[in-house]
């Protein structure tokens, strides 16, 4: 069975990479061409439109920046939507709005294709290891049929119900979390230091007692160190992304009180001058706010 | 060298029965005097006030509520601080304000008396256990000499620097990071709840993935399971804590934004009725201004 | 000169009327078209889609419900922007985002069209009495040729500034400011019930002193008396005004800290049953939130 | 009957000048000796300490800058509250804690004497002109009792309620109100200028059409001119004052959400170098983090 794979950013490369190296045939696309080069030598093929490379594939799967991105590949020009099989999937793990999956769903299943939402933990070097933990929703006999190619993208799967969009809330709700770690680290880490506190020695206490998390260390760390760049993942992608967990809220009429506070953070930051730098700089921000120079 | 350990709560009991097991020589004084009985049985003096306690003790250890409790203890009628030794240690604790903590520095220095602040993470089945962290801080040599008795209390020592209030500092930073961790668990269970994801798959896939912490585990498994009675840790008690973060924060000319919105919704879940059930009811309301029943 | 006047909802119906007893030709459009037949019997001609209504005119005056009404006019089948003759000038008086506002500026210039946004400040009462406030932003030559109509439906025209956005900017940013009234009396005077007073009393005394202003007459009466039903304006209604506020702060990257607790609030208060209640009723909220019934 | 006024700050020395020349006998005490003169050539008596104040006095009245000076004033050294005669009245006019108000409420009640509650709104020109609004609160009969007084030091009074602290609950919520004011203005102007809007033509739309009170027009003025500097009344003492308004509503276990950001906000200011600056600085931060320089 023919997989395409749509988008080979700092995420996609790998984990197409691993599609290709498990032994699927895989045909990729990617808006600049240049990046689908390493993969066309280990074996892949490389389509010229999203729609050529979905012609024949069992399964098409998109990893793309965001909303905007993702639309243009599905909807625009030489799209993949219309031209995908019939009973064909299509298996989204891009980081998208709520909204756009359940227009994804009513659009696919009008057309008599397969859709679910599989979107992805972890950063690029977990993606390059295979590490990714993949979250799917939808159909779930669909998700059964996939699962090798699910498994092979990532160390372990997370069946999250039967609607694609549960998988996007889940994503949304990770990621959530991950901005209330670096939050709140942000401000007790400013606080510590003001007290004359080692910000390195507070996070060591933190990360080997009750926060042994990884993503405590990781962030711990860059805050400690006010490591904020090169970014890693630059401010304005982090405020998109607590937006989008406001969004999905507001759709079913909820607030999210703490989103609203990150998401104001994260304006300040910018505002203040450090766009260019990594998301958790709203730290940064935190420790200005204290009076920290 | 005596040790007089005052305030056998549900912390100190265990806390005292370690330095007992562990071969010091122990008076022991609790308010309710009833509870010192096990201690006596297992050869610790029981004294009738903290002053008796105290009376040629080379070390005073006190475990107390909060800070009235400690105040009280500490320079009411029969208060132990004008009866400490000249060249005795205070080792104080409790979770309390950092103003006290200062106060106390004060105090002992006034009467050539030492004083290190040595509050505890861990709740009582860990103190039970012998699984607590003590994070301690004050006069180094001083913290040295006490490393027998700290290290019989908990079972790993950290010292964050030479001036006792930076152990309450740390002490109510990790309570606050603490309760960041619940609220955002709170409004990230209800985002998923209203979705229709089971909320212990979610907090499963969570705890075992990105958010491998115990804390986690343990708010997790209350929130997704409603079990928020009986209480751990009663919802005013929790308040209390971020109270205290919020005050050390104020003390310095900084905000806490997080913690300003957790106090809200705590006083907000007491005013809704909830007092009586655990701290993390927050999330109770969270779920609650989601629309959820 | 041909007015086409389009959107007789409980704002235009009167600002149309005001137009015809002022001695313009008006043209009038309505999607439902039976609100229109008392302009008529005054003299206004009814046209039977937005692009019929403006042929031949020199303003097409809109005054719609929302960013999706006024698109759906606009650019919507037999929508009026194409249809507006050259040099012909559209004054946009609706409250829309200024997303929409700066879009109509291209569309209309592309087409050799004038665009201003003149919003205007009021109740119905005040539409029908001639009282409201109208600001305007644009070309200023294009305003000051407008003035005799802008002059006829409302009691005072101020000028801010030559981009039309800056008048939509103007009107949410007022909009916000009457939110926040509402937010702050409402937390005000559930702190004052808890201890006892009459809130009649207190608001009698805020609005013969510091606060003798109208909107905290209006909103301070409502929320004293609790009269949140019927609704003069419905919660949802508010929450959009917000959110549009937000939105224009976010485009320019700054945080509106206020706007973002009273989405909340409003979020909240939907969730917990209130939508069908005024958008005061955030008050309600907050009376709820300090435990009074 | 004769008056002792005590506390003659740049309130307490217009209104103790208004009881003189009313025709009070008047006894002034303040710990600044040298204010007093002023009072001594318009045939006020000066007493040299609290206690010596009110002996023989009927009433005695209180306009002190905090919590602090009052009961320093009350129960300190020669302090009045010991030396009150039986039956005699304290009119309380400082801002001070609902907390406090209640131990005077005991304290008084305890010794026989009276105590009425009787905060005033109006800055030092008003308070000179004899333009402040007198809110009181406490015994009914007793308040009557001291309506001549009352009368002279204000414009109007304004009763609340039968007991004390009900005045102290209005002030703190008018002053509450207030700084709502400054922090809604500070996020609308700070908008608006993002936009080009210039801000003075901005307040005076607002001040000549919905928002046409005095406190509107004041920190309109002092916002859009951003003439934080001489400060009318410092950061930090605002920052006191919402402290103030923040500790009643959890005295009765209820959030006030607006209080709890502008708390925020204050301690942000202060810690970017703005104590000494008027407390309407906060806008001065908003409008910082939206990037204006």
């Amino acid at each position: 069975m023919k997989i395409a794979f749509l988008g080979l950013g700092n995420m996609g490369i790998h984990m197409a990479r691993h599609l290709v190296r498990g032994g699927f045939e895989v045909v990729v696309w990617n808006r600049t061409a240049s990046k689908a080069t390493e993969l066309e030598k280990l074996g892949a093929r490389v389509a010229a439109s999203p729609a050529e490379a979905v012609l024949d594939a069992g399964i098409a799967i998109t990893m793309l920046a965001d909303d905007h991105a993702l639309e243009s590949t599905a909807f625009g020009q030489d799209g993949f939507v219309d031209a995908l099989p019939h009973g064909a999937v299509h298996i989204s793990s891009s980081t998208i709005s709520v909204a756009l999956s359940q227009r994804l769903a009513k659009e696919h299943e009008q057309r008599g294709q397969q859709y679910i939402a599989a979107p992805v933990f972890g950063r690029p070097e977990a993606a390059e290891a295979g590490k990714l933990f993949v979250v799917a929703a939808g159909n779930l006999d669909v998700i059964d049929r996939c699962r090798a190619v699910l498994g092979t993208m990532g160390q372990r799967l997370f069946v999250m119900g039967d609607k694609p969009e549960m998988a996007n809330v889940v994503k949304l709700s990770g990621n959530f979390l991950i901005a209330s770690v670096v939050e709140s680290l942000g401000e007790a880490i400013a606080l510590t230091r003001k007290y004359g506190i080692d910000p390195q020695e507070f996070v060591d206490f933190l990360t080997s007692t009750l926060f042994a998390a990884p993503v405590y260390k990781t962030y711990g760390g860059i805050i400690a160190g006010e490591r904020y760049s090169p970014p890693g993942f630059k401010l304005r992608l982090g405020l998109k992304d607590v937006k989008l967990a406001l969004a999905a809220a507001e759709a079913v009429d909820m607030p999210l009180p703490l989103a609203s506070i990150i998401r104001d953070h994260a304006l300040t930051a910018i505002a203040r001058g450090m766009e260019e730098l990594d998301w958790s700089a709203t730290a940064k921000l935190a420790a200005e706010n204290a009076g920290l120079k």
